[in-house]
Parts: C-alpha cells; structure tokens; sequence
C-alpha cells in the first residue's frame, strides 16, 4: 500500500496510519501526522516506516519461525526518537538491523556541514534542523549471502532564508564470495529504480559508491558497489522523493532473491574464517571512514547501540592473511581492488 | 645489558650491536650507529630494539614450545622502516604484536601538530623529521588475564630554528575481569618507575592516562588505566631518556607476574564471550578515537598491517549487552566508568 496514492481522503489516511502496518507507533504523534498529509516531514515519516516494516518481515521469512525481530522505541531530549529493530543469533541472519529515526532540533553550522558532500552556506549560527531516514545493514550467518546496507534519508535546515531541504541515500552490496550473476542481478535492480526517474542516475550514483565505500589504507572497496547519492534536491521535492521511494521499495527484490539462492548452501570452517576476516574490513570501514557512523557517534546523546547496530556479531583480524592464488578469495579480492563495471555501461556507450 | 653503561668504548659498543641480541637487523646500518654513539636517535634505536626483544622472549617463555614470534622486517621508501613481530594463535596468547619502527623524512606542518597534543610553531613549510617508537598490545586468550598495551617513542622536527625533540609513551592494562590485586600491582610497578626520576609524574600520567584511553560515546574507559604523558622534552634530553627506559623496563615486571598468575585459570563460555565483547571496545577505541591509529593510517605509503596488529584477533558485537546486577562483569564496568585512584594518592595527600 503505498502512501502517495491513498493520501487524499482522510479515510485512507486513517488506514494507512494503523500501527498494525508498522513495528511501533510512529516517533511523530499522530495526529500530527493527519493534520499534515502532504507535508514531505510526514510523508518520509510514513515512507521509512513502511520500508523498515516491510523489510524486517521479508527477512523474517526467509529464518526459522522463532526468530524474531526485537523492537525498541526510543525517544530524543531535544526532539524525536526511532525505531531500532534487530534480528540476532538467527539461524540465517547472525545479525540483522534495520533502523529509523526522525529527530530535530538545532545544529551549528559546522554540524550541518558534515551532513552532505557539497557544502551550502547557512546564514545563522543555530540552524533548526530536521532529519528523517532508515538504514539497515544485514549480516547473514552463510558466508555464501551477502552483507546488504541501505540507508535512505530527508534533510530540512531552517536559515533567515527559508527551508532548504535535501535527500541522501544508497544501496550496497559486501560478498564474501563473488558470484558474478548475483551482482549484476542487484546492479540491474537498482538501475532500473534509476532509470525511471533520470537516465543518468545509475551511472553517476554507482560511481559515487564505490569512490564513498573505499578503505584507503588498503586500497580496496568494502564491497561490489550499488549506488549512492549525499544530496539530491532536484528536479523537486516530489519527483525527488519519488525517486528515493523507488530506491526504498527495490532492496527486498535486489536482495531476498539472493538470500533465497545462498541461504542452505554448503560451507565450511576455511569459508567462516574468511566471512570473519572481511567482516573485520566492513568494521575498519564503518568505525574509521563512514561519514554517518562518526557523525552519528559524535553527536551528544547519540543513541550508540542504534548506530552501532551496523557491526557484526562476529569479526576477526589475522596479521598479514593474503588469500591464495587463484582462489575464490582472491577472486573477490580483485573486484575489491578494481571495481567493475557490472552492466557493461561503458561497451553499450561506445556502441552507441 | 643497558646501553648506556657500554657505549663508551668501541669494542663495548660491538658487543651492543651483535645481531643476536635482538629481533632482527637495525634499521639504520650498524656502521652509522656506531658513528654516532651518543646521538639520541643511536640511543633511542637501541633502547626500542632492546626492548622489543627482551619482551618477545618474555612472553615466549610464558608459551608452548612451539608458539614463536614471526619477526617482519620492512623498509619505507621515503625513509627507515621497522621491524614488526607478531605470535598469533598461541595457547596463552591470542594475538601479540611488538612492533620497532625508525622512520625520517619530511611532514607537512599540519601532521606535525597531529604528533603531540601540546601545540608547537613550526617555522617551515616542509619539516625534516625522525621517529623512532616501540609499540606492542598482547591479547592473551584466557579471560583472566588482561590486555596490555605499551608504547615509547622519540621525535625530531628541524625548523629554522634548529631541532626540537621530545618524547611520549605510556603503558596500560586491560582486563575483562577485575582484579584488584593485580591492578593495584600494575600501577605499583609504574609508579617505581616515575618516582625515581620525578616524584610528580605517575600522578600526572596517571590522569592522563585515565583521560586518553577514554571511549565518549560509551561513556567508559577503556581498562584500567595506567601512566600516559605525550610531550616531555625537559628537564634534559639525558633526563628524559632515562625516565623513557625506567618506563620501557618496567613493563615486563608490571606484567609477565599477572599472566604467570592466571594464564591456567579456570573458564568457561560465559567469560569468552564476555572477553570478546569487550575486545569490540578495544577495536572501537583504536579505530575512533586513537590518535596513534588514524596519524599511521593517514599517513600515504602506511604498514597498515603493523598498525592494525593492535587489533585482537577475534571480537564481538551484541546489540543492547548489558551485565547481570552484582556480576562480576558489572564491577569491572563500574571501574571503567569511573576509574579508581588505585594507590590512594588522594589519602596520602589527605594524611600528609
């Protein structure tokens, strides 16, 4: 049920607003919600509770019927809360979180900076802000499914000059074995949620993401890409949430198909060590590089355990580990190093 | 055998420099140490190398027969290099790492400043440098017996005013399981080794080191503290070195004690797991927030290897973990929220 199209009469807005869509009450009151229907605060509100409910159950169908997502309602002094739901020690997903939050308040201009690539000239020194995204980061227990993060935001800062107003987001994929049609099948999923709002979407947001997800210091990607975008607020704010709810709504079929595919295949002790190794590379990642873990972690009365949600149950460091020639780990090894170009973007443009 | 009682003739200083003392081959070339006995960077490469052995075979004689140091000796372009050993996997240790290096060239005023807390006015845009540091972490693998981390290191910045050098360092303790006992000898062993050369220092690099190794968003520190001091360059360059080796020789006897103690003690998984949940602070530590970590991981043409060999080899992550009431885990954490005074200093003051 998607919310743009019931959003009209108030009756729909009471059916789209039952707490039984969700996994907890939204952080907003709702009869803030109602009084505000086209509001773009109510509508991200309403999307990512929807993506969030939607992706926890796909996922939860996919484990043993006892495993469950455990969901906790958090509030905010300053203003707002989230929702944290987390899936761990599952019999397909070690561990598994999907986050919400929407929070305001305000923000020196130094803060506000640090939230997008681009810098944007505020003129104030307090900036009322707002903030409303998900983001999830899956940990499946077989080290033939691959690690999915997702994370799909709204900005609005208030200066002397009005609202500015941004999105954010992206979708990337962190095997631990490369299997070659699995990636093209998640890089063609994304691309088409692109390519029906802006052609060259896919091709400038891939980039993006797979210049944002480096280590440096090792010179590798942390894993085969997908997309990323830090400031989108063009053409306008609908085609611009347009755009972003069909990012949103392709993660369940960019990635459960995958699950489904790797989920009861074989492995063996040489395959956890190795899911180990490269965990320990996704946790270099987030905790020295990922622009919204330290913003997150830095922010006084952060809600650390929401953000730290995203390492992973289990992760292991081996002095100088390089894996064997010709193996299926050096395999992986070599996409990391050299990204590539999963839809033959470049040979279909040199045809052309 | 101490340096400093040998260098004063040539044959005593052949005797010094015989490989065989040491892990591996210096890294500057013996017949320019043997040039320049009495240049700080001669001494301070000695000191490192002298130490790096001594503790290796320490925790060696503390393992099976079979566990050995790997000993990585590496060159930088730009300049020196290092000598890194690692023993990974052994019965007592988990992951150990003791790692020399020497390394010159030139910085950029900016990094610089990242090497000390104490800003200083450089007058040059490019500065000829030297470093030269001893840095180890041991991870053993029984719960019972703490992480240790040490480090001692020189520097040298040529201005146009001439060199200017100073020295940093510090040792501290890491336990899973609080043992007041131990504690209270760890710091014990220190202090000694402060007194003897500034009656004021182990109180000042005490709270230093309380301050430093402190994890903000978690509101904890990370172990049980010990002497941390980042700048000393009085009251002399002999002064100050002394106090360096007083230190550096103090690690084996504030340490090999504690592991000889409880390397056989008795554990189960209860305190594995707990052991490796506190290893994820230690990982969130050194990759947020040590200054160490992220000087070595920016800086271009790293060993990122013997940067990152002060990661454990395993480490967990649990959503929401939180200590029983009354358990043994609980009071480690009461200690770490709020680091004790281990030798009443405060009471002695008090009574004095």
């Amino acid at each position: 049920m998607a919310y743009q199209q019931h959003k009209n009469s108030s009756a729909d807005m009471k059916e789209i607003l039952q707490i039984k869509n969700y996994m907890a009450e939204p952080v907003t009151p709702i009869s803030q919600l109602e009084k505000n229907p086209n509001d773009m605060k109510t509508q991200m509100e309403l999307l990512i509770m929807r993506i969030q409910a939607e992706f926890c159950r796909a996922l939860e169908k996919e484990e043993d019927e006892e495993a469950k997502f455990l969901v906790d309602r958090w509030t905010r002094k300053e203003g707002g809360g989230g929702i944290t739901c987390v899936l761990q020690d599952g019999r397909v997903f070690e561990k598994a979180g999907v986050n919400i939050s929407v929070v305001s308040g305000t923000l020196p201009p130094a803060a506000v900076q640090q939230m997008k690539t681009r810098g944007k000239n505020f003129d104030s020194q307090e900036l009322p802000f707002f903030a409303a995204g998900v983001s999830a980061v899956i940990h499946p227990r077989n080290p033939m499914v691959p690690t999915i993060h997702f994370n799909y935001r709204y900005f609005e800062v208030t200066d002397k000059n009005g609202v500015q107003w941004w999105f954010g987001g992206g979708t990337d994929l962190t095997p631990y074995y490369l299997n070659e049609e699995d990636a093209t099948h998640f890089h063609l999923t994304l691309k088409h949620a692109c390519d029906a709002h802006d052609k060259t979407y896919y091709g400038r947001f891939k980039k993006w993401c797979d210049d944002y997800f480096s280590i440096p210091h090792r010179g590798e990607r942390r894993g085969v890409g997908g997309i990323f975008f830090d400031d989108i607020d063009s053409p306008d704010q609908t085609s611009a949430f347009n755009f972003v709810t069909s990012c949103a709504e392709a993660v369940i079929p960019s990635y459960i198909p995958i699950v489904q595919k790797h989920k009861d295949d074989a492995y063996g002790y040489h395959e956890r060590q190795w899911q180990l190794l490269r965990r320990g590379r996704y946790v270099e990642f987030n905790l020295i590089y990922d622009r919204g873990t330290k913003f997150g972690l830095f922010t006084p009365e952060a809600r650390y355990e929401s953000i730290l949600m995203s390492l992973p149950l289990n992760a292991k460091w081996e002095y100088m580990h390089t894996p064997k020639p010709n193996s299926a780990e050096e395999k992986l090894m070599k996409v990391l190093k050299e990204p590539r170009d999963w839809l033959h973007l470049e040979q279909a443009r040199q045809v052309a």
